[in-house]
C-alpha cells in the first residue's frame, strides 16, 4: 500500500487492473489473440459473426450454432420507430459519434428486460447492441442526408447488411468480405481506453447500455478512435506519391508524428496492418483510384527509412494506417470511420462488460475507485478560512 | 514496472492516478475539502452557485462575479425545443438515468462550439451542462406524467428553479435552502467511480459532453449513485420505528449490510451526514410525516450499538443515510434521487474534466490505458489451432 501510494501512475501505464480471458496483445511478437485464437487466422477464415460468437461464448460456433446465432443477430437489427423519430429531431450537422452516444441509451429505454441483472440477459443485451449499432449508424447517415433509413435485409450477413443500409445497394462479395475482415480485425484489443471505460462503468453494476455508452464516448476522443480519420486526412493532404518525401521531411523537422505509425504496445508491425494493406490495395483498384494505397505504402517505406536514418529508431505501422484508405476506397464518409470502429469494437466491449460483471474466475463486486493526491494548497497547508460573500 | 506488473490492483484501491487541486477527502478526520474550503463551512454559508464557481474558477466569487455567474447559469437553463421533442418520443417507463444519459449527448448536437477544443470553451460547456441538467430532469418528470414541461424561471436560484420546474410551484425559502445545501454537499468527492469515468473518457481528448455522459452511466450503477434510493426503500420496508430493532437483527443474522452505513473512505461519521440529519428532521416536520427521520435516527443509533456489540466494530453513517429521507420528505420521486445526485455532482465532474484536459501543473496528453493479465489458456499455453467451420 505504501509503495502504491508513493507514486502517481500516470495514465495507469503498466498497472494491471484485472485478469482476463478475452484477448492478449503480444507487442513483441506482433501477435493478437482473441480467446486463444490468432487474429490472423480468424481474419483469413472466420466471419465477423463467428468472431462475435467466440468473444461472447468463449468458443467458435459449430455450424448449427452459427446458423442460430446469425438468425438471432439479424432478427435484432431493427430499431423501434420511436428511435428513428428521435434521430429525426437531431440537427443534421451533429457529430456521428455524438449521435451514437445518444442512441445507445435510447435502446435501453425500449428494452423490457432493462432491470434484469442476470448474466443470460446481459448476453442477450450484448447481441441486441451488436445487431443494432450498424442500423443506427446507417440510419443516421441517411437521415442527415435527408434520405429515408433503409430497413435491414435479414438475408445479408452483418457486414453486407451494413453497407446495404448505408447506400441502398448490396455490396459485391469482395467488398463485403473486405469490410467483414475489417470488422474482425477491430473487434477486440484488450484494455484499451474505451474498453476500460466500459468495464469501469460496468463495475458499478450499471447495465450494459450505460457501459457501452461510456465506451462510445471514449472512442470519440481524438487520441483513441479518431486515429484512422486523421490518417486519411493526412493522405488527402499529401494528395500524391510525389509529395510523400517532402511531407515526411516537414513532419520530422517540426517534431511531429506521422499518423498511423507507432503504437503504445506493438514493437513490430501491427499484425492487423499486414492484413489490411493488401485489402486496401485491391479496394483501391476496384474503386478506380489507386493513389491512396500508393501514398500509404510509399509513406510507410520512406518514413521507416527516415526514422531509422534521422532518429535512429524503428517505427511500425499500426491498425489505422491502412484501414483509412481501405474504408475511404469503399466510399465511406470520413466522419463514419470512428462509428464503424464502434460497430466492430462493441463486440469486445460487450465481452468485457460480461467479464467485469459475471466472471467466475474473478468475481469482484468492487468498483474502480482509484486514489489521487490532493495538492490544492490554496491557503497554505491549512484549510481556507471562509469569508462571507458580503466581505469578498 | 516489475513491481506494478506483479500484482493485480483490483478496483484500483490505493492506486494513485493523478494529483488534483479540486478536493480532498480526509476519511480519518471526517473532513471534506473543495479547493481549500471545508464543505461544512460552504454548506452553512455558500449557495450552490458559489460552490460551482469555486469548483470551476478555483476561488469563491466576489459579489459582482457571483451576479454575473448566476446570470450566465440562468440564461443557459433553456433546452432547445428539439430536445423536448426527442424526449417526447421516449417510452414513459424509461429509467430516468437512462433518459439523462441520452439527453447529455443531445446537448452536444446543438452546441455550435462542439469542435472548439480551448479551455475557455470547455469551461463554458461546463456552465451549459450544469445549467441544463436540472431542466432535463424536470422536463422528463413532467413528460412521463403527461404534463407539459415548465420553462425555467430566471428569477429563481438554481435549487428553487429546479423544484419549481418539477412541480410547477416555487418552493418555500426553507425547502429551497435545504435542497441547495443538498446540492452543495453532493457536488464533489474526489476520484469516485463516476468522476473517474469522466476523467478517463476526457483523457482521450473526447469533449466534455461525452465525458459527462460516461459519468452519468457510472452514477446509474447500484453500487454508486443508487445508494440513497436503496436507503429510502429500506426505510419504507421498515415502515415504523418499532420495527427498527428486528430489522437490524434480521440483517445481521443474514450477514447483510445496513444501507447508508459504512464507507470506503470515512472512518468517522461522514461530515455531510451530520449536516443532512437536522435538515431531514425539519423537512419531515414541514411535510407532516416525521417517521422517516425517526426511523433513520433510531436505525443509526441501534445499528451502531449492534455492530459494536456483535461485530466488535464501529460503523458510521454516510451521505446517503439522511439524504434519502430529506429528498423523500420534499416529495421527490424515489427514482429521481440519482438524477438529483447527478444535478449536483456534474459540477465536480466538469471541474475534473477541465483538470484532466487543461491542468497546467500536470499536462498529460496521455490516456488511461491500464494493463491486464491474459489467462485465457483455452488450448493450453499455445494458441488454439484454427478449425474451419465445416469441420466443427
Amino acid at each position: 500500500m505504501d509503495k502504491k501510494d508513493s507514486v502517481i501512475n500516470t495514465g495507469l501505464r503498466g498497472v494491471k487492473v484485472a485478469s482476463t480471458l478475452i484477448s492478449d496483445v503480444n507487442g513483441e511478437k506482433g501477435k493478437l489473440i482473441y480467446r486463444g485464437y490468432l487474429v490472423k487466422d480468424l481474419a483469413q477464415d472466420a466471419t465477423f459473426e463467428e468472431v462475435v460468437y467466440l468473444l461472447l461464448y468463449e468458443e467458435l460456433p459449430n455450424q448449427n450454432e452459427l446458423i442460430s446465432f446469425r438468425k438471432k443477430l439479424s432478427e435484432e437489427r431493427y430499431l423501434p420507430i420511436e428511435i428513428i423519430q428521435a434521430l429525426q429531431t437531431r440537427p443534421k450537422n451533429a457529430l456521428p459519434m455524438d449521435i451514437l452516444q445518444c442512441a445507445v441509451p435510447m435502446l435501453a429505454h425500449h428494452d423490457p428486460d432493462i432491470q434484469n441483472t442476470s448474466k443470460e440477459t446481459a448476453r442477450i443485451t450484448a447481441i441486441k447492441l451488436i445487431a443494432k449499432l450498424p442500423t443506427i449508424v446507417a440510419a443516421w447517415e441517411r437521415i442527415r442526408n435527408s434520405k429515408t433509413p433503409i430497413d435491414p435485409d435479414p438475408d445479408l450477413n452483418h457486414a453486407a447488411n451494413f453497407l446495404y443500409m448505408l447506400t441502398g445497394q448490396p455490396p459485391d462479395d469482395e467488398t463485403s468480405k473486405f469490410f467483414d475482415v475489417g470488422l474482425v480485425l477491430h473487434a477486440e484489443h484488450s484494455f484499451n481506453a474505451s474498453t476500460f471505460s466500459a468495464r469501469q462503468v460496468a463495475s458499478t453494476t450499471a447495465h450494459m447500455y450505460a457501459s457501452i455508452t461510456a465506451a462510445v464516448g471514449s472512442l470519440s476522443g481524438a487520441l483513441h478512435g479518431g486515429a484512422n480519420t486523421r490518417v486519411m486526412k493526412m493522405l488527402i493532404e499529401i494528395d500524391s506519391p510525389e509529395n510523400v518525401e517532402s511531407y515526411i521531411t516537414k513532419q520530422l523537422e517540426a517534431g511531429n508524428k506521422i499518423m498511423g505509425l507507432g503504437h503504445a504496445v506493438y514493437k513490430v508491425d501491427d499484425p492487423r496492418a499486414l492484413i489490411l494493406a493488401p485489402m486496401s490495395k485491391k479496394m483501391g483498384e476496384k474503386s478506380g483510384e489507386t493513389k491512396w494505397y500508393e501514398i500509404s505504402t510509399l509513406l510507410e517505406q520512406k518514413s521507416k527509412e527516415a526514422f531509422k536514418k534521422y532518429k535512429k529508431m524503428d517505427i511500425f505501422v499500426n491498425v489505422d494506417f491502412y484501414s483509412a484508405s481501405l474504408f475511404y476506397s469503399m466510399g465511406i464518409p470520413l466522419d463514419l470511420f470512428t462509428p464503424i470502429f464502434a460497430i466492430s469494437r462493441i463486440s469486445g466491449w460487450c465481452a468485457h462488460v460480461l467479464e467485469e460483471q459475471f466472471a467466475e474466475a474473478a468475481p469482484k463486486a468492487v468498483l474502480y475507485r482509484p486514489e489521487s493526491e490532493y495538492v490544492g494548497e490554496y491557503c497554505g497547508p491549512d484549510e481556507c478560512a471562509y469569508v462571507p460573500l458580503d466581505d469578498r
